[in-house]
C-alpha cells in the first residue's frame, strides 16, 4: 500500500487535503457528491468555467480552481465520471446570466454525464456551452480521441477570457479553437498502481497509453530519456506541427504522469528542448504534474501552434495552485566569473611568485624537517588509521608534506612574509592532500594566514595567535571539539603551550604537549569525522592518526628550531 | 533505466533543463564546475545568499534561485559536495560590499568545502557568514544532525531579509535562529534508485533515513498514510513542538522526497493537518518537492514554531520557481448549493405533481403499449447485445420501460403538456435505466422536451421537430453519427419518415423506417459506444441491440396510434 489509507478513502482524503489548504469551498449537493467551487465566486461576475471527471488525475481538475482558470470542479470517484446530478448542481451554483462553459475530456462517461447536465441546465434557462477536448494522437484511426493533459491549456484559455469579461460565445469559441489545436501523447514505463492492488503490473513501457491505464498504442523499449522523447515527438509528428506553426513557433507542455522524479523532469526538459529547438518553443510549460494518473511512471508532451490567443492566456496570472507559469526557453547562458568583473571587491591573486626566505633560513629548515618526518611516518600513520577507516591517513599527510617540502626546497616558499607563506601552504594542501584532512588543514592555514596578515608589527609573526585563529576555524567549519578524537586533540594542547611561553617559547614543551594530547586520544571515543561511524571498540587503544600526525609534525619543528 | 541518459550525464542534462527554462545564468568557472547565478543580480544590491551541495535533491538548490531567495547555487555531482574552488567562485561572482551568507547543510563534505571557501573569500576581503542547517531529528544522540528539507526555509528567511535590504549580520542571525528552530524527519517506503543501478533495493520502509540513502533510524511497517504520518509526528515530538510554540502555532512543511504521487501528497496533507490540528498550523507548505532524493518513495515533515520573523519571510513573494507559497490551513468549508441561493437564474423544479392526460388518452395508451413491447423483448435484446458486450441492453431498456409505464398507469404521467411529459420521462430514464443508453435517452428526451416547450401553438406538439432536436443532442453529446451502428440508425430514419408526413403522418411508414434502419445495422461496423472496442467480426450479421430496441418501441407506438 502506498501512502493512501484505502481505495474507498482515497477521494475523500484527497478532497480533505485540498479543502484544508486551497481557497476552495465544498458545495453541499443533494446526494452527497463532492462539487468544489472557487471561494468567493460571484455568479454574476461573468462566464463560469467548469470542468471535472474521474479522480486520480490531480491536480486536475480541482487544483485549477482559481481566478483566471476554473470556477467549479466536479470530481468523480477514482477514474469514474461524476454523476449528472453533481455536474448540474455545479452549474447551478456558479452560473449567472453570463452563462457557463463546460470543458469535457472526451471519454464516453464524461461526455454523456456532462452533456445531460448541460441539457438540463438549458432547460432551466441557463446559458450553457460545452467544449470537448480530444488531444490524444495515440490512435490516429480512432474517431473519438481521448482527452489528455492538453485539457489544462483549454482551462487556461477559457479561464483567462472569462476573467477578462468576455461573453460566453467568445470564451467557448476560443476554448474550442484551443482544443482543436492540441496534440498530446504519453509514454510510460509502468502503468498506474491502483490503491488496493498491490501486485505490480507486468506491462512494459508503452507509447500512447491512456490516463486510466488503457493499453497504449504499442509497447516500446525505453533506453533513457533521449530515446523516450524522440519516440514521443515522432508520434506527435512534431516536425509537421512546427512547420505548420511557422514564425510564431509552438507551445510545448511536459506533463509528469505522476511517477517521474524531479530529476527525470529536468532531463526530459533538456531532451525535449534540444530536439524541438529552444527558438521554436515560444512557451514551455513544465515539467509539472498537471494531468496525472496516480503514480504512473511516465510523461506526456502536448504541442500546439503558439497563437496570440494562446500565448496571452498562458502568460496571464491565475490564483489556481495547480498551474505553473510558462517559461520562455533560451539557450543556456554563461556569464563571466569573479567579483571583479561585476564591480565587487578586488580579489587577492593566487600569485605564483616565489616567496622570500627568512634571513637565517631557520624556519624553512624546520618546515622541511617536519615534512620529512611526516613522509617517513606514512606507514605508521596508515596503520593507525586502519581501525577507523580506509588506512590512508599516512598517505594523505605524506602527500601534503611532500608538496610543501618541494616548494620550500625549490625556493618557491619562504617565510619572510609569514601570512603569505601560510596562504601558499593552504593552497598547496588543498590541492595536494585531498580528503577531509586536506581541507581542514587548508582551513587552518588560511585562517592562520589571515590572522598574521591582519596583525601589526611584532604580532605579524605571532604564531600562537595565528594557530588559535586556525583552530577556531577548524572547530567552526569541521564541527569537532577537543576530546572528539581528532587532530584538534594534539593541536589545542600545542597551541596552549605556545601561548604559555608568552614570547619565551620552549619548543620542547610545545612538542611534549602535542605528543601527550595525541597519546591521550587512544582512550577517547570518536565523535567527529569518519571514525565516528565505526564501533568504539575498533578505535580504542590506539591513538587517532590525525592527532599522531600533528604530534610528529610539531616534534620535528621543535627539534629543528631548538 | 529511468528517464535519464546515464549517470554521467545526469547532472549536465539537469542543468541544461534548468538553464533553458529559468532566469538563471551559468558562471564560467576556471575548472568547468557549474555555478548558477540569478540572472541580472547586482552584487552591490545587498547581501548575497548562496547555497549548494550534492545534486540529486532538485529543486534544491538551483530551483530556489530568484529574487527573495538564493543569489547563487553551487551544485556538486550526484550526492557529492561541490569543490572549494566552485564555491569560492560563486562567492566572488555575487558578493559585493554588503557581503554574503552561505547556507550549508550539515554534511562533512559541505561543511568543509563551503567552510574553506568562506575562509578564502574572507582572506580576499569579502564579508562572509555561514549558517549550518542540522534539522534532522532521526538520530537524537548524534552530535552532528544532518541537514534536510528545513534548509529551504532557511533559504526563504535569508533571501527575504536580503531582498529587504537588511545587513549581513541581521540576515545571518535570522537564518541561524531559523535553522535552530527546525525539526525534520523523513519516512520512505523505498530508497532512491541511483541511475545505472537497476537492481531495486531490498530495503524496507525506514523512518529517519537520509537524503543520500543513508540508513534510517529504524525499519518501520507502513500501513497506509495515517500510520506513516503518526510515526513521523511521534519521532518529531510534535506535541512538544506545539506546546512550545504556544498561541503562535507552528509552521509545517510536507516535502515529497521524489517518488510520491500527487494523490499521496494530498492524502498525507489530510492526515498531517488532521493530527496537528488545522488551527495549530499557522502556515502549511506543500505537499511539494523541495528537497528530494531522486525517486525516493517517501516524504519528510518539518515543524517549526511560527515566529513572526518566519511567517513574514514565508509570506513574502519570490521569483524562485521551486518555491511553493504557504497556505493557511482551515477546516473544509461547505457552501449552499443551487444558483437560486447565489442570485443566479431560477431553477425549474422537478415537480412531483401528476401530469394531466390527453383528452382521448390515445398517446398514453400508445406509450404503455410501447413500454410493454420493450419489456417483452428483454431476452431477445439481451441476446443481441451479447456479441458486443455484457448482454444487458434488453434488461436496461426493460427497466426504463417499466418505470415509464408504471408512471402512466398510476396516473402520474399524462401527455396533455407534451414538454412536461418529456421532461418527466427524461428524469425517469436517467434514474431507472442507468448506463450510457439511459443517459443518452435522457438527453434525447430533455432536448425534445425543450423543443416542445419553446414552440408556440400547433408546434407545441410537433413531434417531428422535437425528435430532431433530441437526435441532434444525442449526436452532439454522444459523438456518434448515422451509420456508426447505434440506436441513431433507427431513430434518424424514423424521424425522417415523421418529417416527410408533413402533418399527415402515416405511423406505419415511420415504424417501417425504424425497422429497416435497425436491420441495416447488421452490416455495419461499430464505431461508437462500447461495441466499437470489440472485433468487427463479433458483431457483424446481427443488428445493434439499441437500434433494435428503438424499432420495437416505434413499431408498438405506431400500431397503437393507427
Amino acid at each position: 500500500m502506498a501512502f493512501y489509507n484505502s481505495r474507498a478513502q482515497l477521494v475523500p482524503d484527497m478532497l480533505s487535503g485540498l479543502l484544508s489548504t486551497a481557497a476552495v469551498d465544498r458545495l453541499d449537493t443533494s446526494d452527497g457528491t463532492a462539487v468544489l467551487v472557487r471561494r468567493g465566486h460571484d455568479p454574476q461576475a461573468g462566464v463560469a468555467v467548469i470542468s471535472g471527471g474521474g479522480s486520480g488525475h490531480e491536480p486536475a481538475h480541482a487544483g485549477f480552481l482559481g481566478e483566471g482558470m476554473l470556477t467549479a470542479a466536479v470530481p468523480g470517484s477514482l477514474f469514474a465520471s461524476p454523476p449528472v446530478s453533481a455536474v448540474l448542481e455545479a452549474i447551478r451554483a456558479v452560473t449567472g446570466t453570463a452563462g457557463c462553459l463546460l470543458i469535457i475530456k472526451n471519454y464516453t462517461g464524461d461526455r454523456l454525464n456532462f452533456g445531460l447536465a448541460a441539457e438540463r441546465a438549458r432547460e432551466e434557462g441557463l446559458d450553457v456551452r460545452t467544449v470537448l477536448v480530444a488531444d490524444d494522437v495515440a490512435l490516429p484511426d480512432l474517431d473519438q480521441p481521448r482527452g489528455l493533459a492538453g485539457t489544462v491549456l483549454v482551462h487556461k484559455v477559457a479561464g483567462h477570457l472569462a476573467a477578462s469579461g468576455a461573453p460566453l460565445s467568445e470564451v467557448a469559441d476560443a476554448a474550442q479553437r484551443t482544443a482543436e489545436s492540441l496534440r498530446t501523447i504519453g509514454l510510460a514505463k509502468t502503468p498506474a498502481n491502483l490503491p488496493g492492488e498491490d501486485v505490480p503490473s507486468s506491462r512494459g513501457a508503452e507509447l500512447g497509453l491512456g490516463i486510466h491505464n488503457e493499453p497504449g498504442a504499442r509497447e516500446v523499449v525505453v533506453d533513457g530519456a533521449a530515446g523516450a522523447v524522440q519516440q514521443v515527438l515522432d508520434a506527435l509528428d512534431a516536425d509537421e506541427v512546427i512547420r505548420g506553426a511557422g514564425q510564431a513557433g509552438v507551445v510545448a507542455m511536459l506533463n509528469d504522469l505522476g511517477g517521474c522524479s524531479p530529476q527525470e523532469g529536468l532531463v526530459l526538459t533538456h531532451e525535449l528542448l534540444d530536439r524541438l529547438g529552444r527558438d521554436t518553443v515560444t512557451r514551455f510549460i513544465g515539467p509539472a504534474r498537471l494531468m496525472t494518473s496516480l503514480d504512473m511512471h511516465g510523461f506526456s508532451v502536448t504541442l500546439a501552434p503558439a497563437s496570440e490567443e494562446l500565448i496571452a492566456a498562458l502568460d496571464a496570472p491565475t490564483s489556481a495552485p495547480g498551474w505553473v507559469p510558462p517559461s520562455r526557453p533560451q539557450a543556456p547562458q554563461s556569464v563571466e566569473g569573479a567579483g571583479t568583473a561585476t564591480g565587487a571587491l578586488p580579489v587577492v591573486p593566487d600569485s605564483a611568485e616565489a616567496l622570500e626566505r627568512t634571513a637565517d633560513g631557520g624556519l624553512e629548515d624546520a618546515v622541511v624537517a617536519a615534512c620529512r618526518a611526516l613522509e617517513s611516518a606514512q606507514t605508521e600513520l596508515d596503520d593507525l588509521d586502519r581501525a577507523a577507516g580506509d588506512a590512508d591517513a599516512g598517505t594523505t599527510f605524506a602527500a601534503g608534506a611532500r608538496a610543501v617540502r618541494e616548494l620550500v626546497e625549490s625556493g618557491q616558499l619562504g617565510f619572510a612574509d609569514p601570512a603569505a607563506a601560510m596562504r601558499r601552504i593552504a593552497r598547496t594542501l588543498e590541492t595536494a592532500m585531498g580528503g577531509s584532512s586536506g581541507v581542514l588543514l587548508a582551513i587552518l592555514s588560511t585562517a592562520a594566514g589571515r590572522a598574521l596578515d591582519g596583525a601589526e608589527g611584532e604580532a605579524r609573526s605571532d604564531w600562537s595567535s595565528a594557530l588559535q585563529s586556525g583552530i577556531e576555524a577548524v572547530q567552526h567549519h569541521g564541527g569537532a571539539a577537543e576530546g572528539d578524537r581528532t587532530m584538534l586533540d594534539a593541536l589545542i594542547p600545542a597551541q596552549r603551550a605556545l601561548a604559555e611561553g608568552d614570547g619565551a617559547v620552549v619548543p620542547a614543551r610545545v612538542a611534549e604537549a602535542a605528543e601527550s594530547g595525541a597519546e591521550a586520544t587512544a582512550a577517547l571515543i570518536a565523535r567527529a569525522g569518519r571514525a565516528a561511524y565505526v564501533p568504539d571498540s575498533a578505535t580504542q587503544g590506539s591513538p587517532d592518526a590525525g592527532a599522531a600526525a600533528v604530534a610528529k609534525l610539531v616534534r620535528a619543528l621543535a627539534d629543528s628550531l631548538s
